[in-house]
């Protein structure tokens, strides 16, 4: 659908949405290292140093890439692709700067400049600025939610993962750069436990960090490790206080979760509860309570409701196009419409229903008023009459054959039972809509009452 | 419903069931024996093995039988037993092989095949390969949650309780042999507590180690025994992540389960805060704010909307089938109907509803449009006339007498107003449905105005 | 409604119903001494003593009067007022041993046949049995519910809080116990804090029982009281494991409570959220937009929708009831009506339908199809025409007079528009209905077509 | 709308609005303010005293205003702006005493009438009075939740932190008064770990006060700060169940929140999912189920569905306005209704609808009932025929051209397949309103089969 100007890229082409999904990989790492090179800032001019350097680099190429890529307008719902409009667009909108400013690789630039790696916190915090990248994790997990692919469970439950240990990562990152900048190195949380913890390994720090934010995160809080000074517990407070809603917000969205996933089973115990109660309260032989219950277990399955209101929804000509695919062929094979004209069987086709009957289940009742008639798809169903309150067959039918189309011609009550043998398909047909389907076309109404006294 | 061929089982048999049920009881002890051998490997050298190898065993027996049972083909709805499919559809899938690894007694084949017992670790851990079981009790759960026998409340809870218990004793039985093998007893969660804590008794182990995963796990966190070393502590952090989200789980399932036992009783509370706000902004005299009241109380009772909504979702024949059933022998009954053709009561009872007054209601009401009339089926009601504003009891009907017929069929404005006089079942018969079945049926029109003229 | 036979008590019964609210009050009473005198088994044989046999009496008297209190059948919805039925129905039930067994004094008993006080244990859990009368504030409770004199919020709010204060009273009481029997006193929770606590103040004891159980609840777990002996270890995983259950309780019942309070602001903040993006994207003129708000606002407090609501469920005697408590006084003033027949006006009234409309709207439209008619009941409209683009108001309208009756009766295109000019209440008439009521009235028809000549 | 007479106040004026989101401001200083001076009342006697005058004296002045606001009476819906009864309503209610008893600086009036400064603790109870102001800060928050301007999530996020925040503060300084005023300083909560608290600062001890409240609150209870007297245990067991409640109140809240947000993502998942699975089971080719798809993802995105319910709910003389504003322009310049009187084109546009097609989708069906007619209003659509299975392009419609009056007006099927080249967006017009419309009207009729075969 989407064909664009040369040098312009197609937001949903498919390469373009590779190269965003191999960034976000890369925001991953950009995460994770932001907050771990402020507390420990020798692996910032160390061994993460070319890491950083390249992943800057990829984020700046998609800065100059993103100048090339069409958007869609929200108003007209219309792809521009004209290019001055897209550099306007971004190069006014926030997002231009922000990108930048989590480009730019600061210690790196101030060491072309004067020489050497400058040992300040304020790079420590320039770096944070990275984290503004993390807008595209959120971008890609509220695409995928609204992709069907995926499941919509795990992709929320894996958003919530990431941003519980985003928060537990980060909150021991700054936990540990309180400590590291505390002048008493007793009087820390950290260095209360393990003495001279400044000259220890940094994965011993790390690790010591995470622990403690986790254990504040779950609000399991032992108590071995806990606030000693002012500042430590100041972030403490801030920290607890965002837990509280971090917490309520992975209970909250696991609740949706739970409810969608219980929702359909619900309903079915309700569906089925309800025929229940109806049939006992009514005193209901066990035969209909029975056929009940077929009926609405198969509904269930085959979600025949459903299928309906899919319909519903869609415009005639689709609708139209999906009666032809699916009823054409068989209603132009029965007898009844043999020589029938085009124009009818399209007409009459796109009033058919299908419907799934659950074995032994009456589909047609002898002497009720014939507002229907059937064309059998599959299964197979047999003809019954009732004399003097006994059953007797008198005929099966195989997929192709119609039934209760003698009451809907003759306009008399039906003069058969119709039941099913074996779970059947049969496709339902308004004796309303026939009859003004066939009032309008005269000739077809006459070789259609032809066809029928032929076959009587 | 379902035959099928010799030597297959249909997935329904009920002796299947039955067998499938036990293996459930069975997986219940493997869940609780994996994790346990594994922390204390001389038991499952010891006591327990005979135990383990007669539970494999039978899931040995399981794995044949699998072999020949019938399934359910899931695009058609139709049971295949056809040997052949049912061997390459089990051989062919993930668990067969899933199956065979967690039944294999690895530990006695070992036994076997060198003469003795191992003692290292890896068996500890192919014992965990039995938790695949699980599967099964999981499926035992989803189809009780469908089985409308049993309480979808109290079901859903057994399930929380379950997956907490088990939860909580292999985060228990993990936590013991983490500390079973560090190389410092004193620098261990228990060891710090009870020294020389590896030849105490097992279950002063297993005891101290399930209290531990409690704590943690309830988010208590009292601090008397917390993680010592590193292995410990990386443990704790990945428990209490799990935690977190099974926390969530435990409380969103129990949102769930509360939103649905107080639908009910608030679906009821605002039907009712309705009417009462419709009365007093409308001023409403006294005796019709009564009589909704006790309107909508009763439907709710008698859940009489809900009956409507049963009936909607059914077939033609079935609904048929019920009013037949319901109306067919109340309705032969009267006096209007005397003599009718079994024909016309067939088609008039499938557009008959039931109704439930409550005792001091106005069924009908003098001069209003002839609409409906009705059959009083249980209670009591009293046909009263207004002349000059005073009421007059003309008569009192009993069961099988009609009401409103007359303005109905004279089609003038009803002469009587009818109120029941305790809590009364009517069946409602519509004016329009009425007129439209009777005109297709002239000799029974004529019997029912002889019937009727003769009445009065 | 509920007449009983002499000496049988109807379950409404206002005095009964009185009764059974002081009884609940006593089963506060019980709940809470019940636990206590299991931990302080002193005050069981002291000062509570005489208490409990004054509570024990009342309960006894209440088991007499339940053989004399009639019940409403589950299948019939008829009270049954039949001494033997009574009788038999609550000898046969579980209830009435339970009844029995929670109401006999054992100790008071055990001492009139021994002549002193036990000491034994089996007194305290024999008047745990008087637990089983918390069946009534259960019952209570779910009457309370469905009461819509008192707010839901409210009375599950205090469930909530009864359930929890007695969770923690019995857990601390229980508590208390286990460490009043362990042999030595130093080994259990409160003996390490408080030496010789068993001989101090029985409040003080209570005191911290109360403050472990909260602070475990809670999962707060501060660590300064912590189980220390191994009886202690098991009943806390135990209170553990049901606090999980009662926290996740609490949470899921918070959550309806603030999803049932918050769903009517939301429905508002949908519906204008919708008219004003339904304005927006098409670009409506704000003049329309300000009366499509003004309308929605409207709408939602005067609950309009909801009132239609109301009257589509109930049966049609009551909303003919109601329509000419409401309509007939108005209609029958209007000059179109005057002499009009009462059987005209009541078959017209109960099609009837009252509507508000904000200042500044427009109720009919010049040049529209005349599809109903208004009566004007309070507030003020003028009447306008548009000539060459600009408006002319013809006339102002008073309560009482109509509207759009012209365009009904000739039936032409309204020569009118009409629109209001405060608040006002207008009752719409269909045009179909009108000439379907009239068309069955001939000389109805006459009389109202000479008033409209004249009027003209 | 709303005309006041002079010297009255209405309360949606502007000014009025301000000078109360002003108050507001300073109930978050009073929110603060009385609880701190609670605690610490030195601050109350010294540096804050003239803080708190300059407030009461802004709350006198509103107590004075009130006395000139006009209100809105519960029933009529109608302003009163009478003196005399706003004078009266305000007198007479609760708020009135409580206004006052909030107001008034009771340690200045001491101190005019005794000439110095009382240390009583009366004075620091009497300024909680000042609580009572926070019902303002409570009415806002409930104003702005349904002002669709601001989101709905962000108010209720930004009322839970406010909610929160001040529960910990209050609880923090209520349990600082509590030490304070204990005899023994060593034997309290912050005295046990600061020897002389009470000397040292006083942001000191708040900032202890705070760390305790939140530790307990989030329920992580390091245990380093733990009640140690009976009154804190006695205030702590309250403490904790009021923040069971509290958590619970969280917890539901953003449960709600989540809710609303994933509410549209669900659904339109649901809705593909349906599509889907319909053209699975069916075996539907490939391009129905794209037109489906696209169709369905076009309906999300312009929202068409929501749209029609917007209009159901309004007014007939609004939805003709709206159709007038939308459709007049487009209909009066198509070919059909050239000379049309505007009688016939108002009535028209009253029963079309606006929808969305997307690029490729049948818009009518060749050979289909000519159910509906389109005007083209932006896009492109082509006109196909299909002869022998092959389709022929026939011609491009542009904005302005008509689709489908051939059948509707010959009432033949429909000779041509309509196609959409890009998104377009149609009118619909349906036959049997057109017919029924074009009845009534000879004259236009006679006049639009003339210009229909003039243009073929």
């Amino acid at each position: 659908y989407f064909d664009v100007k040369k040098f312009v890229i197609a937001p949903f082409d498919r390469r373009y949405r590779i190269w965003q999904t191999f960034l976000v990989v890369l925001v991953v790492y950009s995460a994770w290292a932001s907050p771990f090179e402020l507390a420990f800032p020798k692996v910032s001019t160390g061994s993460l140093m070319p890491v950083d350097l390249i992943v800057d680099a990829f984020f700046g190429i998609d800065i100059i890439l993103t100048f090339f890529v069409a958007y869609l307008d929200k108003s007209t719902y219309l792809l521009v692709d004209d290019h001055k409009k897209i550099a306007i667009r971004y190069a006014t909108s926030l997002w231009f700067p922000m990108d930048i400013a989590s480009t730019l690789p600061f210690q790196s630039i101030y060491k072309i400049f004067h020489g050497k790696s400058a040992r300040g916190q304020v790079f420590g915090f320039l770096n944070l600025l990275r984290l503004w990248r993390l807008r595209r994790a959120s971008e890609l997990f509220s695409r995928l939610e609204k992709d069907t692919r995926f499941s919509y469970f795990w992709i929320r439950y894996c958003k919530l993962i990431c941003v519980t240990l985003f928060g537990v990562h980060a909150a021991g990152c700054l936990f540990y750069w309180i400590a590291a900048h505390h002048k008493v190195a007793e009087d820390t949380w950290i260095g209360s436990q393990i003495s001279d913890f400044e000259n220890r390994s940094i994965w011993l720090g790390y690790f010591y960090a995470m622990y403690w934010s986790i254990v504040t995160l779950a609000t399991v809080g032992y108590g071995d490790l806990h606030p000693m000074n002012d500042t430590e517990k100041v972030f403490t407070i801030g920290y607890m206080l965002f837990n509280i809603g971090l917490n309520a917000y992975i209970i909250g969205n696991m609740t949706i979760l739970i409810v969608q996933s219980a929702m359909r089973t619900l309903a079915l115990r309700d569906a089925i509860h309800q025929v229940l109660k109806y049939a006992r309260t009514n005193r209901l032989p066990e035969g209909l309570k029975e056929q009940m219950l077929a009926h609405m277990q198969l509904k269930f399955k085959t979600a025949e409701l459903q299928q309906e209101e899919v319909l519903e929804d869609l415009p005639k000509a689709i609708r139209s196009g999906i009666a032809n695919h699916l009823f054409l062929k068989i209603i132009s094979k029965t007898y009844l419409f043999e020589n029938a004209s085009e124009d009818l069987l399209v007409q009459l086709v796109s009033e058919m229903r299908a419907e799934y009957f659950p074995p032994k289940v009456d589909v047609i009742l002898q002497n009720e008023m014939p507002t229907d008639f059937y064309i059998l798809v599959s299964g197979a169903v047999e003809v019954l009459t009732i004399k003097n309150r006994v059953e007797q067959t008198l005929s099966k039918s195989k997929p192709g054959d119609m039934q209760g189309e003698i009451g809907v011609l003759l306009n008399i009550p039906q003069p058969f039972t119709v039941r099913t043998k074996r779970l059947s398909q049969l496709v339902r047909i308004s004796h309303h809509h026939f009859k003004e389907i066939v009032q309008s076309q005269k000739d077809d109404g006459k070789k259609i009452m032809e066809n029928f006294i032929k076959h009587l």
